[in-house]
């Protein structure tokens, strides 16, 4: 049980977390701060906030648990307003969909008091923003992934996971670059291939009689494409590394495919469609797998 | 309305075409063969078809509608064991993916008779295939693309329409070769990158963890990648210039993105990010779009 959440940022991710916590009895308070003072001020008229701060210092004063619900770019400069406010009673939070930068941010932001910051990411979202759209069960039976480092207090990792656990989550740890590798490949990577596929479209004479002409399997595909831009700009610069390092991959893997089709390798083709389809057929979300069965 | 369908086909989407028929009251009897005697068997006992016939030419044989719910590689065979009973009276239809190799698989099984042939394309399915999944509703709503030649015959076209709109579908008639550029681009290349993805993800050291990883944005993205490989394999195989072609623009449109993380032009990949979003933000199933608003 917490006595004040610190909010900063009140959009989709930040908003659902305070509704969370006041769903599940865990705080007594929330103070909320956004760049925005619309948003603030709208986040404490729909009830998501208690208190509208007008800084993200004053959004920290007298939390024992701080949210950072910002942009991963704005994760440094933000955690240097708040240092002289984190203790080693604080816990200190992030959201953000990349975690070696985050690392990174925090260790020069927070000096000696980084012990206090637990890297968290949540694998959950919408593809609309703002605080309108906040709900208290966006994070209710999504996996959330805490990269702790060797400076991490044991006991704020043991807050933070009791807390996860408490929204209905599955919490698991890992290190902040083997994080990284992984959202680059099932998460960024196909953000951008989405993206591209858009943009591919977009690009030929006719395209809107091919995008009248979409059907579900394309809906779905591409449902993510309608990510917020600015949010993936940062995404993918934050772990750019990566992420064109598993593109790289996955072209090989495509050139696969179409020099099979350009062969007419019949057998080749079947063979390389079967392997995808067989494990993506077996695939359960959150769930341990193998594909050699 | 129909005295006699016979389904030649009898897997998920003939089977849910013949109980679609069948609910609307638009057929008295269907008559029904798959390759496999066993699905043949499983359709009666399921009350898709009525009467189970021992060849594609038995189950033709006094049927005023015969549907193909055939592999399209296997048009040109299937049509050619029917030719003798098709007759102007005759409406001959498939529910094939791509459109110039059956219209030419048509032409060259049918001869005089191909006028009677309306080569159909009903823009549904799901990531299960057989009989058992047959649904009445499989077809409600969704799109059917008509592709008549200069030889369909009015009559039948009009048959066609009347039919498909009945089972509340939106009907709407297309060049065949307009309509294959347009499935490679929304439909058959988004298969092939999700396929290419998985393998990418499989074949790399790590695989069961990444995908154990992965949220509802890979979930939905790779959805299409659990089709049927043979399905799949002959698709991209009769429709290969098309896709090759499709790719090749999608490859460049992913260059551009990757150029701009690469170069490190923020505004440059916010902007393809962006043009990306809004389309697709904007984008309704089955609805006419531009992306410029």
């Amino acid at each position: 049980m917490f006595e004040q959440l610190g909010l900063i940022g009140c959009g989709l991710m930040g908003g659902s977390f305070a509704l969370a916590l006041k769903q599940a009895g865990l705080v007594k308070r929330v103070v909320g701060y956004s760049k925005s003072p619309s948003t603030t001020e709208r986040a404490r008229e729909l009830g998501v906030i208690d208190v509208e701060a007008p800084s993200a210092l004053l959004a920290a004063a007298g939390a024992d648990i701080v949210l950072l619900a910002v942009p991963v770019a704005a994760t440094e400069v933000t955690l240097k307003a708040i240092r002289h406010l984190v203790t080693p009673q604080t816990l200190v939070m992030d959201v953000g969909s990349t975690k070696q930068d985050v690392v990174q941010a925090a260790r020069s932001a927070l000096g000696n008091s980084v012990g206090s910051f637990v890297p968290a990411h949540p694998i959950t979202g919408r593809e609309v923003a703002g605080v309108e759209h906040a709900q208290a069960d966006l994070y209710r039976g999504c996996q959330v992934i805490l990269t702790p480092t060797e400076r991490t207090l044991t006991a704020q990792l043991r807050r933070a996971e009791q807390l996860w656990s408490a929204l209905g989550c599955q919490v698991s740890t890992m290190a902040p670059e083997h994080h990284d590798t992984a959202f680059a490949a099932v998460s960024h990577l196909p953000h951008l291939l989405a993206f591209a596929l858009l943009n591919s479209i977009i690009g030929q004479e006719r395209s809107n009689t091919l995008l009248q002409l979409a059907g579900p399997g394309f809906r779905d595909f591409t449902r993510i494409a309608a990510g917020d831009p600015k949010i993936w700009r940062d995404i993918l610069r934050a772990n750019r590394t990566e992420v064109l390092a598993q593109s790289r991959l996955f072209e090989q893997a495509l050139q696969q495919l179409q020099a099979a089709m350009q062969e007419d390798d019949t057998q080749h083709l079947e063979d390389l469609l079967t392997l995808a389809s067989s494990t993506r057929a077996h695939w359960r979300m959150g769930q341990s797998h193998s594909h050699e069965d």
